[in-house]
């Protein structure tokens, strides 16, 4: 399977032996991040004997098998499970992103809008919480839920809209805040989030949580957070309105909510009375070590910077050429060929203007323009998913002439970055990354190649 | 010698350890930049034969030695001339900042202020001018210009006075402008710098550079300026007021000056004329080069991410941060014990308020952010000179504790970055690293170690 659809295009210029490589490393990288091969790896079915990592369950002596997810990596899961369990599955509903492709057969897929939420996810979400109302004990819940969950799940508290909800949801998005600090409001906005779906299932199923993490450090109650117990609080979702200036913006109606909530409103801290299984498929530096792994493979030398990485994209990015000039002037801190391979979720703090663009986007065009005379060097900066911010773009691959060809074209790469407005940018230069959706969802992951 | 001064109070607290190594690194570090000691080893006196690096000099049939210089990192190039060469120094004049302690004898010591320039350094460096108009063919001019020189040696053009040049000064100082764009600015606002100094020079006299760099990759022109040729132009000093928009900020004069110059007041671009000899006693990546052989003599694995680093200090500090914490994590990119040493000129961007502190402070706060559990580590950032930005502090020295005891003591560390205020919070923290003047001037150092 390939990835990257528009290779020829990002090799029809630059530096080739090295963006070729870089391409090579971010392919190899995504496939050891892929959930249906994970799944496949973690449970097996023989007999009637169902293993799950260590645990074991008995199919002869257990209730009916449900599947619930939503996310965007939740469908490879379903599908693998489906693979694995065939008609033992009894029912199921996950819900993707408008243009999942691929059938199930068991299992309902239904499709919803992300980042911003719909009613088509709110209606999924209602019917999610419906079917897991039917549980009984014995019965075994197969719990997949992936990033993107929160928006393709929508289900607001009383009194907050759909379209209320939508609105915080951009707010965050461009607040600068990270991924803790967003989920932190929007558990405590929801009706099913936050261990809330949970509570929903019969205390006598079994709950198997296998999630994709696209959170560093893989803290399961923020990818999986609608099924185990959460850890954020009323008082932290306050406290990300306040620290990023949002509490005149928000709607009356959340301002009033989130003010006013009482304990009782409180997410659960503890689901011990449930059967809970919990197995992070494919760890969020999945693709970070896929892609040491493949650099060492390929005969690179390779270092593993931070799967942790955060902080303003472009900064990064910039700290990314630093050290690619430092390896061609000194050696340091590796020789070519090498790879110096970083992931993480570097954000975007957005100030005024706010046109087409990502953080991984932003990343490399950050690299760009301290770049200039790298030779024989290439830096990809990808979002796992295919979908880099907003956009339909994966993200970018630059080199040193990434910023004398926009010069020669007249292209503003700095004005491009003051406007957070850098896709038509790098469109026009040939370095935007196009995967369409991987099916992954991980931690982003950069790669920098600087060839002898 | 000893360089860090508050060692027992920055030992008190914390992870004393790692703090022990991180300092005792940059102890050594700044050893190995001692400009004194670079100059005994190139510059060699064995009866009338001067050597300097490759080139030798019959000083029997010389002429007379002139020594002029101005930088912070000239007084001990002067003392090192004068312990060398003695009393076949026929006269010189070197600029240093207030507080240089240490005595020359044949040698002018003259005092004046920095960054902002003030009439004392005006006065000085008309006196240089006028010494070096008095050099006859034969005669042998040690130039030892620094880093500071253009704040100490301050001579503006006709029709623009002291006062205005200082505005221009600071402006540029708070524009987050890189040290490449400031000095193409100051350098035609002068008529000194730009190798203006070296046209006064008969042309049959010997100029010997003897340089300390402060700018990446040691462009002779910026860190030597009055007496290399020019690279930079009339066009780059109106494009650094126009990238950062400061046209309509300078005084009237200036901006009129640099809109009206004509080619014939363009620095100069070639001095083959002149007999030039030039030496980077100390490169700017000394610090750096001394701290990662340091590391390696204390027996840590250790490797330089980059000599090289710019951008957004805070921004990078998080950065080495994250690299601690996934030292810490997964032993990569390296197995403690170990140190990761870096350098360059981090910047700071002001918008709004501008409090006290510096990029090597606002670096280590950057990084305190988000060393929260990276147990038995501790990151250093200082300016070699032991001035960090304005403030009389050579940088901070954090690690995981930094950041609760700021809020366990009510200490706003996020505000403190915002308002560029950050010593006030690192003194009351005792983060602080506080040298004094150390008689170096390199690029800015950065020591992280994480022990077992």
């Amino acid at each position: 399977m390939t990835y990257v659809k528009n290779r020829e295009r990002l090799l029809d210029h630059g530096n080739r032996a090295a963006r070729e490589m870089a391409l090579e490393i971010v392919e190899r990288a995504l496939a050891q991040a892929d959930p249906y091969r994970a799944v496949r790896r973690l449970v097996k079915l023989e007999g009637d004997i169902l293993t799950v990592g260590s645990h074991t369950f008995n199919l002869s002596r257990a209730g009916r098998i449900f599947v619930v997810g939503a996310g965007k990596a939740t469908f490879p899961i379903a599908r693998a499970l489906e693979d694995i369990l065939g008609e033992r599955i009894r029912r199921g509903i996950v819900i993707c992103k408008y243009g999942q492709e691929g059938e199930l057969t068991r299992i309902e897929k239904r499709l919803a809008s992300h980042p911003v939420p719909d009613e088509s996810g709110f209606a999924a979400a209602q019917d999610i919480l419906a079917l897991v109302r039917e549980t009984q004990p014995g019965d075994i819940v197969f719990a997949a839920f992936t990033g993107g969950s929160s928006a393709l799940m929508p289900y607001p508290v009383a009194g907050v809209t759909l379209e209320e909800k939508k609105q915080v949801n951009r707010l965050l998005l461009y607040s600068g805040a990270n991924i803790i600090e967003i989920n932190a409001v929007r558990k405590h906005l929801s009706q099913i989030k936050g261990g809330r779906l949970a509570r929903a299932i019969h205390p006598g199923a079994h709950i198997i949580n296998l999630t994709v993490s696209d959170v560093i450090g893989d803290p399961l109650d923020y990818i999986t957070c609608p099924t185990v117990p959460d850890t954020s609080t009323f008082a932290q979702a306050r406290a990300t309105l306040t620290k990023y200036g949002l509490w005149d913006k928000v709607p009356a109606s959340v301002r009033e909510y989130l003010k006013n909530a009482g304990p009782g409103e409180e997410s659960p801290k503890d689901l011990s009375d449930h059967n809970l299984y919990n197995f992070v498929a494919v760890p969020g530096t999945a693709a970070c070590r896929g892609a040491y792994a493949a650099a060492r493979e390929l005969g690179l030398s390779a270092l593993i910077l931070s799967t942790m990485l955060e902080g303003e994209s472009r900064e990064v990015g910039g700290t990314f050429a630093d050290i690619a000039r430092e390896i061609r002037a000194s050696g340091q801190p590796l020789t070519p060929p090498c790879a110096v391979i970083g992931g993480g979720e570097t954000t975007v703090r957005i100030s005024g203007h706010c046109g087409e663009g990502g953080p991984n986007q932003e990343f490399a065009l950050g690299a760009a323009l301290r770049l200039g005379e790298v030779k024989s060097a290439a830096l990809a900066s990808v979002d796992t998913d295919g979908t880099d911010g907003p956009t339909q773009l994966a993200g970018a691959l630059v080199d040193e002439t990434t910023l004398a060809r926009a010069q020669a074209a007249g292209i503003n790469l700095d004005a491009a970055l003051a406007e957070h407005d850098v896709s038509a940018a790098l469109r026009d230069l040939g370095e935007v990354v196009i995967t369409g959706a991987t099916g992954t969802n991980v931690n982003d992951l950069k790669v920098l190649v600087v060839l002898p």
